[in-house]
């Protein structure tokens, strides 16, 4: 069964996608604990990030670093955290997540619900920072 | 200056090592999450993991999926969980959190407060998958 995200990565339900190459794809979470929060992914359906052979963890963490990058040029924030939790969608992601609170990586947290428009406008600000 | 991480390293201080090599080192979070949860550095003081140099972020976090796995042997959880926060000491450090649930990894919350008697015994468990 294809996962909610490789059907973004299939362009079946729309995403909106900060960065992409043949292995891997960041786009925004469009329920974000702040604006500019992404996901970053292998596009092979791997579950559990730790189950991924070592040189596809290698590249995913270099290819969430070129993202994160972006991010701290298009959002605001004191650095960009990380977390992986996975207890969801069966298809390893790792949250990038702009900071300037402990509480902004809180997932227990009300996320926000923002508009397809605002969306767009943040992801379009953050594929700036990686061209 | 120092971090207390480095006082670890250097043994100025005690720490609940897990495992170590020249490069990078994990040890139990004092106050801890829940139990397991450990701390992944490099021992070069870099405060931002995302300013770590590319082979230095690969290396940490395959050293990270080794301590992972022997976490997960030693502590009944689904997965284990992955945050980088770093608003507070700085030095890169990666936070692997026994999970099951959400409300695992979440940092807002109360620590939890053992014993040097207890984190002992945690730590030794862990130190056996790893072996």
């Amino acid at each position: 069964m294809s996962t909610i995200f490789s059907k973004i990565i299939n362009r079946e339900i729309p995403g909106h996608i900060v960065a992409e190459d043949d292995t891997y794809i960041a786009f925004l979470d469009i329920n974000p604990l702040v604006h500019g929060h992404c996901l970053v992914i292998p596009k092979r359906e791997v579950d559990y990030i730790f189950d991924l052979e070592d040189a596809q963890l290698e590249g995913l963490m270099i290819f969430a670093k070129k993202v994160a990058k972006a991010v701290e040029k298009a959002i605001p924030c004191k650095r960009v955290g990380v977390a992986v939790i996975g207890l969801e969608v069966p298809h390893t992601h790792v949250h990038l997540v702009p900071l300037n609170t402990m509480d902004d990586i809180n997932f227990t947290r009300p996320k926000l619900n923002p508009s397809n428009e605002e969306l767009s406008k943040v992801a379009e600000k953050i594929r700036q920072g990686i061209k």
